[in-house]
């Protein structure tokens, strides 16, 4: 029953208009072989297989699940035949490297047709975005055996990865895991330990399963300085390629969750499983965080994908749903009531969700466009540059955005009253689909402990004067037109440069400060990276003519007056300090009296 | 797995410090019959009850949920026992009159006896409250035969009582609905109709269920002055009150839904069923907005229940949880890591969700409190007062305790990491169950147009100005060493008396202004309340020595440095107006291009 139309004409805005995507692709030679149309066209196809095979599979795979069966998973119906139809059109490989079978596309496209699958079936997508992630870390670290052992059978679909770190008492504190990798003579290791919280540990979508594992050898330094990474294939590979026998690695179960049933979500033990080492002992952690700037800015996009699904639903509804009469006098008097959309919070809502999306949408395309520079860049200067933008930005691109779509997709709920809490409408899937992206991938809170203490603190607020400077740039540059987003972005700007020095200065003299601020200031930078996109957003629409460019300013309008406001409240919060939070005795918080 | 401890030091701690309730029950001669060694000794009762009884019910209720075949409801496991036992306890009849068999015990007491419930299983309490709800309208609006038949029944537990408002097509806009009443020669009506969301409107946990039914007469006038109210037995009672034969009315379904699934949310079809009037033609819409200031206290209560239980649960596993080291030097150097309540941004989790509770709790007491001088005060002057502010502070109580519940639920659920997405944990149930309490009864969004419209712009201001005023007072009376929260209270009461004069203006020249202003200005006014009940909290706490009352204190500074800033932007968004909202096109939110 819910609906989901591609969002095309807004993804190809902020492609060609907004991000002139085709002249910075042309102008880079490792990705000139792709010009405006041939984007289109991926993208359009892209929606055709989501509107007409991902989503008609949503609803069915949260209400039958994955299932746990004596020691394997099986994968609600129709997955099988949709993941083997997505292998087919070479959309596993899409951003991957064409030497082992990927499309080499830039991952300012990718992440517009990551965000219909997300939209349409986040726990199918999760299945593939695993894959992507392995294969990530293989092409940096592996050897070039490994590579192309692994890499063409994973990006073809015919076998599929994992990333194994989470441990039942280690989640965030990696350094503490106990997993077990003890050398062979023949240079391989016996894996052994529990890991738990392994999305698509077991399934029957493919024929083998590549575990990234992390485990800790024997004479290894504790912390996370003795942390190395391991293939372990579910079964072995023969030297021909061809599959060998059952590793002893496998899933104990699966959990129940709040969503993403569909997506095999394992406790996986590994009893002395055999493991190669990727790269070199000790160095496993870096290797896994290769990956994360991609991965956490793919849980960005399940959040926009969700709040997209949920706008189209609620306008929907709010479009045919008659219910009182409007303030300003009957609007449908053929009609037993008006549409609920002639009332002003309902719009509030929807405006609420539809600005997140579109801001959320150009986020992601220009932190994927930062990837691509660091990625196909051959300037060096311009890759250092990038490369510390994403450091700064993936943070937000990860936990504001899913933070912001999450509040969307209660505001979309909200739009359908009672009908938002039942199933078969799809609205209360879509939420709790979409929670598990504060949640995993190192929860928002962690990921503010990131901004602000790696990302800003231990750099001296450099990254961000530098995401200041250019922000200041784009602003100054705007017609006098503009002027309502153009003064509302140079206040932000300054608020946030304000408040930063506020939080060097207080971090140096209080070690708990930052810990205290930093999901305030998470939500300073994001509210600052939204005026950012509004302002891009509403200098490309400023050039042309018609209905779809002047609402666009409407929106940035909205915006600002209705949005932004919060930046303020989180500017005061963090001034607030810490003090006030780490006075209570840890007794406290479990002890009424 | 989950726990609860009834919070009954702080149950007391307002009782008795912060409402001087014995005094008041004692100078009031309808209530004289109570004590605070009674108030307290029903309160542990109920809490042993619900931590032995209801607790245990809760998860398996959710796994099982109430079932429907062939024509009827069964209710998990358990609930039938409980339910015999609850009622048995004399607990469905605790705040109703002893004339008909209750105990007679005020509303403030028994918003503490019901917060447990709620915390402990939402799903299970919605049974007897609708039998509560039913019971309030025919003690108001019932002939005195009606009552004599079916109130004692209802509050023995024998038989229960249904709301049965809403239709496919009808909810917040009760004037449209089709439910059809024909009058009979004998002065009994014949029901046709399809009611939806009709909870407990079938279950197998009493003999007898009476729906109150609207509907509408042939000769009825259209909209909602042409509504009457009906009783509609499930089986016929003869005259020496026993059971007859089956009344033609029944469940055709229940609805799956995202959480509450232990409670049968029922699709009601009335063929011709025998109903009987309540008071007279066309006022059933008033008969049964008599209980709605109750009920909808009572949302605002599920809300505080589900954030306690959400709290109790998250505080626990953030003492228990062993991950990363503190900001400011090992904590626990003999442990692998140290407790997450080391962390700032933990700890603030869980004192928004605290300083939530308290505010909470104080302010369902004290709306309790207003109910109780409207029913049992001789005082007219008083009455009149107390109703007033009830009609003020009755969305407030179900609208702001449960947007900021929802919230507090986030936020413990978030002190869980990966294990709060776990169903065997019972976070995600938490805050499943309650979601419901922000649409139904009127959607939050329902209730903020009733505050900003019926409540304040209809009586000029009238009711929020003698609320201010009684702010006022109380802060201007508190001690020097309370400056934080004196100051912090009359800030936002100013605020407030200027925004609300500012959108009295803005209304007088856009009949759209309400509408958009609305939420945000009942978010204003309950943060103005959470002020007003810490100014309450901490003036009693400042009067004892020990722990228990510093904390109390430095929780306040909490709620004001961390929490109270919001209001600002609440402020800026009202005064943002409705023009940014209403420009759009009603296509465009429908339309992406």
């Amino acid at each position: 029953m819910p609906i989901y139309n591609a969002p095309l004409a807004d993804m190809k805005f902020i492609l060609n208009d907004v991000f002139q995507a085709e002249q910075f692709w042309q102008n880079n030679e490792n990705l000139a072989h792709l010009d405006a149309a041939t984007a289109e066209a991926i993208l359009e196809e892209m929606a055709k297989f989501t509107q007409n095979v991902t989503l008609p599979l949503n609803r069915t795979g949260d209400e039958e699940g994955a299932q746990y069966n004596n020691g394997s998973v099986t994968t609600p119906a129709g997955f099988k035949e949709a993941f083997k139809q997505y292998a087919e059109g070479g959309w596993i490989g899409l951003g991957a490297d064409e030497e082992w079978g990927g499309q080499g596309m830039p991952k300012m496209l990718t992440v517009l047709s990551d965000e219909m699958i997300f939209a349409t079936n986040p726990s199918f997508m999760l299945y593939p975005l695993l894959s992507v992630g392995a294969g990530m870390a293989l092409s940096s670290y592996a050897s070039q055996e490994q590579k192309e052992t692994y890499l063409p059978k994973i990006y073809s679909g015919e076998w599929s990865g994992t990333m194994c770190l989470t441990e039942p008492h280690a989640g965030t504190d990696l350094g503490i895991i106990k997993t077990k990798a003890e050398r062979n003579e023949d240079g391989s290791y016996n894996i052994t330990g529990t890991k738990i919280f392994i999305t698509g540990g077991d399934h029957d979508l493919a024929e083998n399963i590549i575990h990234l594992v992390l485990a800790k050898t024997p004479d290894a330094p504790a912390g996370s300085r003795g942390i190395s990474l391991f293939i372990v294939p579910k079964f072995l590979v023969n030297a021909d390629g061809s599959l060998g026998e059952r590793n002893p690695v496998g899933p104990g179960s699966i959990e129940h969750k709040m969503g993403i049933k569909a997506s095999a979500t394992c406790v996986m033990n590994f009893d002395g499983a055999k493991g190669y080492l990727v790269g070199k002992e000790n160095e496993g952690l870096a290797a896994m965080f290769v990956m994360m700037n991609y991965e956490r800015l793919s849980m960005g996009i399940q959040g926009l994908g969700a709040s997209e699904f949920a706008y189209q639903n609620a306008a929907q509804y709010a479009t045919d749903r008659l219910q009182g009469r409007s303030a300003s006098g009957v609007q449908s008097p053929n009609k037993p009531a008006d549409s609920i959309l002639v009332h002003g919070d309902v719009r509030r809502m929807l405006l609420n969700v539809r600005a997140n999306n579109e801001a959320s949408r150009a986020f992601a395309v220009y932190v994927g466009q930062q990837l691509d520079i660091t990625k196909f860049s051959t300037d060096a200067d311009a890759v250092k540059k990038a490369n510390d933008r994403v450091a700064l930005l993936t943070p937000i691109a990860k936990a504001y955005l899913t933070d912001t779509a999450f509040q969307a997709t209660l505001d979309a709920q909200m739009c359908f009253g009672g009908h938002g809490y039942i199933r078969e409408w799809g609205m209360e899937q879509c939420l709790r689909d979409l929670r598990i992206a504060q949640i995993y991938e190192g929860t928002n809170g962690v990921q503010s402990q990131d901004l602000i203490g790696r990302k800003t603190i231990k750099c001296q607020g450099a990254y961000i004067a530098e995401y200041i400077s250019e922000i200041r740039d784009f602003a100054n540059q705007l017609d006098a037109d503009l002027n309502f987003i153009k003064d509302a972005t140079l206040d932000a700007a300054t608020e946030v440069e304000s408040v930063t020095q506020y939080i060097l200065n207080a971090a140096s003299e209080n070690a708990e400060f930052p810990n205290a601020a930093a999901v305030d200031y998470l939500h300073a930078v994001g509210l600052l990276s939204f005026a950012y996109m509004f302002a891009r957003i509403t200098q490309a629409a400023q050039a042309k003519q018609g209905e779809f460019y002047q609402n666009k300013l409407a929106l940035g309008l909205y915006f600002v007056q209705r949005i932004l406001p919060e930046l303020e409240m989180r500017i005061t919060r963090i001034k607030a300090g810490s003090d006030v939070i780490m006075k209570f005795s840890e007794d406290y918080f479990t002890h009424q009296a």
